[in-house]
């Protein structure tokens, strides 16, 4: 039994700066101390003029996955470290039911694959890209075995996509289960008829990409999903990846009604235009994603919306790909690529710019990036927040230092970065899984298997599960 | 240096609930522990399944001043005391400038008044009710004394009104200066022209309160000042007071283009219905507010914009009067009376209520009573929460307790509630001002004038003026 | 070549109301005289005080068809004859083609059955029930033929419905060719699902009916056609029978930003509550239609509508059954009953009434009922005016007299109305068809097979087609 | 008693076009006849290949009159004889009441300046610049000679400006009376306030005009204005000069709510660009208006609300200036300058131009342009259609001619034109009042004081005051 001292830094939370000092014991951060008065413990870091926040936590993850036929550079050991440089202490990734597979096979599948190969710590969401009545069959599994969300694809028809009556079957078996119904909004029938007619015409440039997957097709089926599940019960819903005004306008109408509707959007939405897919092939090609990059308009809507709080969470949707040795030119066609970006390890250190050159205020930096997701999840308290009794996953971030970005340094396994060479404020310190430090100014200094399966409970109360004191035993073994 | 420990509690914050001990020191929140391991305090409260929350900040309250000719029920002494019965340990009061009148004599005054009678810590508003040049030219001197908010009336012509051209030249000056606007919105010339007509048709009766300052007449008014505001540079607006769609219509369409613009409703919005108007003339004269009680319709929106983000604070805006003396029968005209309920001392216990049945989250709850309204009115860190260095301002609620409403309980000095005999979940268990207890199971049990005058800063970055670390030095002395 | 005069009316147009003669020749309108100076015709009908307007165009009805396995109660006679007794002398119907039909089999099978045996003229929309490649292939036939217009069913599953891929295919053709796209906008995947959810719950009584069709479900398909058009390349849109605030709000959405889209709504929707299907089953079940009737509040939207201009054309969406036949009592379940109104008959005098009452101008009423669906439809110029080359049909109406309604006396051959027992002010006095009287105060006084097919044209120009002088060739022979 | 036919043309109505011949008799439309069939007129005229419309009604100027201390360059007598050669033949003016004046004062000393020297028919409408007690009890006499329709004003502070006081008092004393509403609808303080702040900075150039009274500011007193109007008893408004998507946003709501709106936009608004201001003093000058020039995407909104209907009238806005002399290099300041554009002979030629190039329906160029605003104000049926009983108010317009703009060939009295050397599809190549012919292919050909004074009804009901037959007198003598 062990203790760790922070000492002299500012707490970072969701509702505020701090200045304290933090104890750690066994793996729990045990106690916030008067600033400078924590000088009994067996270690002691001296946090002088730097930012302790909780260990960020990412949501939207796919390692070691397959995307059109195409698998995600990293694995679960390579996605995860990259995470924990990047200052995120918990995934949650997705695993994949494609049509015709076992939802419970394919969870064991992953759980298999990731044990003992995570650097920080994990969760699943559910893929359900075969509704049908077995599968719904097994939700009740999901929940006992800590993963109460689900996502459903309103895109890729033929493959992961569901029509308005398994959206509608799926979303009310959720509903009675309190499993979060995460949505990817696209109309996939819609992109599908454009890209045909882009094919008929000849249109395989990267450009048309975008011009084929518009903010119109993802505002319609963010307005849809949102009648749908009011038709079948209103599980909470949780969009993904949201990109446009479009969605954003669908979203705040149903928040104005009362509804539980949350979203998240991603650092590619924030910082990058889809003017990079008019680059060449070989470059422009990193950039494609689904939905795909907007206009400064829609970027602006966005941060507004982080401020204003229609946006709750910043998640990286990580999803990388080496593409310069997938695509000889004889195939150079938009519609045959995976979409996917790379962005465990910069999600963080970029909406910590954001926030030190005030476009958000540092409390909700942490908020989107930590708080929030943890709490819509079901990871807290273990995660998201540095009360006591949480675990301590703490990054250490320096708002003096510097972050350089590029494809040369990162820890991701792709051979570009849609970031390169930028120069960001603040850099990741140091970042402690319960109490164990794994990166220390930008070197590895720790196990690099320390990741656990977190299993997460449904959402009975989305934001206050545990409205009567006494009830928040953690355990971080 | 007396330590005081509140051990085996739930600590609420706005971000989530924790089970900690607190350690008080000096007036100070000095640490949190581990539960169960605070035993070394000189005096232990045992806060086994007690909440224990930051003490509650109201700022909305007038206190100890006139109103259409009629004096306010409670004064400083009084209002503060109920305050603190219902668990609020800060209130931001008004001082009223009227027409010629200097707003740093008005402020002198009632600082002199206040000082040394206040049984909570304090604060000011100014009321500009006079905007001309000698007026605007005292805004930094409002800063200066720790004033860094007015507000402005755009109702009541002949008296605190001002003109769209005042209004724009007030908000330019404070836009200048970093000093927040609060908005009275409802347009004062239509309701006079309302009443006018009302009383040409010898409508006197109460009811007559509300249609003569409609719901379109808050939403106007609200459109109209967010539209001047942008013109004259953009200070930070905050609603007072809002109770309508039409109000809350125009402040989510300027947050959604990401204007800083905010708002809070109040208690009776939330719970009372504008039918109470229709009761006798005794009964009923209670109900008149300003902008009166609405219809159902109106209170779900507010219930829903609290939940959503749209409304970041609940105010009292406590206006009491003894209103059964004031009118004798010949006078029994709507238009004549002092509008304004008393709620200071039933604002928490409503809204905790509320939490307790699942309407908001227990976060939201005191995030909306507690940490929002003193970040955005420049009163953190020392109040809002009970991060360590703040002050030890805390009150301890019970879930399983119950509060009875009424006049013949309560501590304001009105002769009637409009909450009677309400049975609501939850109590009231004890009270602390920096550390000193005052409140102990519906008992006073502390001095009555340790209410302190809290200077304010004006928000240079309205939700995270301390972006950088080590400049949080709270000096709660 | 003989000359009918009609003399001493006010002549009823879209844009006004003139006190002039008119003279007809060969069964078209020859020409238009100053107030009682056509004294030289073969015959003069004496109009004093009479309204005279062109005969009505009621561009939505299914006569002489098969809904949910049971025929209507109309033929093609019985339907036209009724049609002419309300007033109307043009009716557009639907060819039903079901899944693996062909377009124009169908459409040969209609006109044959109606050929020579319409009371008044007619013409056809196609259904497009089975969007597939054969069928995309005969749109240009169908213009040939006189048919530019298609319907696309959004609801009904497994019968005539059209998912996303097979809208935009056929929207993208009809584009292409200048054919009109009419839509039943419900989501037919959420009905049913609302549907089997009721039916498992044991709930089949009327009511569930517009459980299960809620105004959110028309709202999302609305929306959703109009996404849909824009990416195929945005084909004139005409809804069919909106019902509700929330497909009005989407049709008018689009109207603001210049989209060629327009809509009906049909007397019912206008007149009837939603509270009639709490009658009894052997009642309630005549007003069954679909989308459902609907409460106050959305007939309120729909009547603003007409005045703003968002709705072009009441039309009477004429589907009769005889009801009471139908079902025994041991299969009274709403699923499972054909849905439709007759109403070919009272559309002219519902809304008549409507605008002898001031609900809407004179003009207003003949341009929804008349000109506009002519125009939209290509019928004009021969029909929906009286100016001279125009078709001579002609309905003389007299404001002064009263239309009483019911079973006992109308002339669609359904057992019950659901326009029971009111007294309407104004009636319908005589009508002509290309200048030869069917009816004359309420009797049949001509032949029954006079109505012609009228083929129309499609739309290049929706509202102006004829830009230049001189081409305007009318034969009505 | 001569008579006239116009033979072989195609006429236009707001409602479709018609190949008619049509007989003139005393100074009325006496019938329509089948096309060629008039042979037998005193004179024949051959309107092949023309287009036949009624004389145009020009609903907004601005003629001898003091804008800013400056005389409009147009007296009666130029203006009149301007419109004619535009094709339009009834003119309603504006009488101005300053404060301090007596509204019957002014209209008398109109009228008499009017009489006898116009070359078209006129009304008047009466600006209340001044509303007081006396004002309000002239409202009746303007009823009885003829000038149902006051204008208000909501810029101009010091001038014609009213507060929201004045507003409600007048529009509540309009409603009474069945009197039009005109409203200018800028926010003047706010103007104000903004043009100060640009004198402060040293702003005088010309795009500061446009920046002092931004979109917004217009959009915010239309949706102000309607408020009021609900209050004060709904009147009918209408919106004069309508040029901002704000503004559009607000009446839409408006007539979405069922509330008689109405609105006009001016061709200026239609045609060009706020860029204009850029250009040299000297040229810039001849683009001030008030509203100022807007950018392309307020130009597509109100395309689009003319096509869907939200805006009823396109009228000039004729306000002429010869700048170029008035304002020595010294005194260059926007804000000195009087607002105003020439547009009085080229408005119908811009619409016209419209309607052959495809961008509105034929009918709904003559619908914005003669039909709706005779009916709007209450000229009709004498003016704004052909039906017979109309005046023979009568604009050939050829579609395969062409109309050159400029100062040197135009009749107003400008040194300038903002339509300066366009080319224009269409031309006007006859003008007919009451039967007697002014204008032959660009040449004046008949007197020119034949214009009399036209006195207006109110409207009972907007659109159809005359809905039962027989009521129809109309004398133009």
């Amino acid at each position: 039994m062990t203790t760790l001292a922070i000492r002299g830094g500012t707490v970072l939370t969701a509702s505020g700066t701090h200045a304290v000092d933090l104890v750690v014991r066994d793996g729990l951060v045990d106690s916030w101390r008067a600033p400078g008065t924590a000088t009994d413990a067996d270690e002691v870091i001296d946090a002088t003029d730097l930012h302790v926040a909780p260990g960020f936590v990412d949501v939207h993850t796919h390692l070691e996955t397959v995307v059109a036929g195409v698998s995600t550079a990293d694995d679960f050991a390579s996605g995860t470290r990259a995470a924990a440089f990047g200052g995120t202490t918990t995934v949650v990734d997705f695993v994949r039911q494609g049509p015709g597979e076992d939802l419970i096979e394919r969870l064991d599948d992953a759980s298999g694959r990731a044990r003992g190969r995570c650097a920080v710590d994990y969760g699943f969401h559910q893929i359900v890209g075969d509704v049908r009545d077995s599968s719904l069959a097994r939700f009740p599994r999901l929940v006992a075995a800590g993963v109460p969300s689900i996502k459903l694809f309103m895109a890729f028809p033929g493959d992961l996509y569901s029509d308005d009556t398994q959206l509608l079957r799926a979303m009310r078996r959720a509903a009675e289960l309190g499993i979060m119904v995460m949505v990817h909004a696209e109309n996939g029938l819609a992109m599908e008829f454009l890209r045909e007619r882009a094919r008929e015409g000849g249109h395989l440039s990267l450009p048309w990409h975008a011009r084929t997957a518009t903010p119109a097709i993802e505002g319609e089926a963010t307005r849809r999903a949102i009648v749908l599940a009011e038709l079948a019960g209103m599980p909470t819903l949780y969009f993904v990846h949201v990109s446009s005004a479009e969605a954003l306008d669908a979203i705040a109408d149903a928040r104005r009604r009362g509804l539980p509707v949350f979203a998240e959007t991603c650092p590619h939405y924030l910082y990058l235009d889809v003017a990079e897919l008019d680059r060449s092939w070989e470059e422009g090609v990193n950039f494609v994603c689904a939905p795909p990059l907007r206009t400064q308009e829609h970027r602006d809507r966005l941060w507004w919306a982080l401020s204003a709080g229609d946006l709750s969470v910043v998640s990286s949707d990580h999803c990388p790909f080496c593409r310069s040795t997938l695509f000889p030119p004889e195939r150079r066609d938009f519609s045959k690529l995976p979409g996917g970006i790379a962005g465990i390890e910069y999600r963080v250190p970029l909406l910590y710019d954001a926030a030190l050159r005030g476009r958000i205020p540092l409390s909700r930096f942490v908020d989107v990036t930590a708080t929030s997701p943890s709490r819509l999840f079901g990871l807290d308290p273990g995660k998201g927040s540095l009360a006591p009794g949480s675990h301590a996953d703490i990054t250490l971030l320096d708002p003096r230092g510097v972050t350089r970005t590029g494809a040369s340094d990162h820890h991701m396994r792709t051979d570009h970065s849609v970031y390169e060479s930028l120069t960001l404020s603040g850099s990741v310190h140091a970042v402690y899984l319960r109490g164990q430090r794994l990166v220390h100014k930008g070197r590895w200094v720790g196990p690099e298997d320390l990741g656990r399966f977190i299993p997460r409970r449904q959402g009975t109360d989305l934001y206050d599960r545990r409205s009567l004191p006494g009830g928040d035993a953690v355990d971080p073994a």
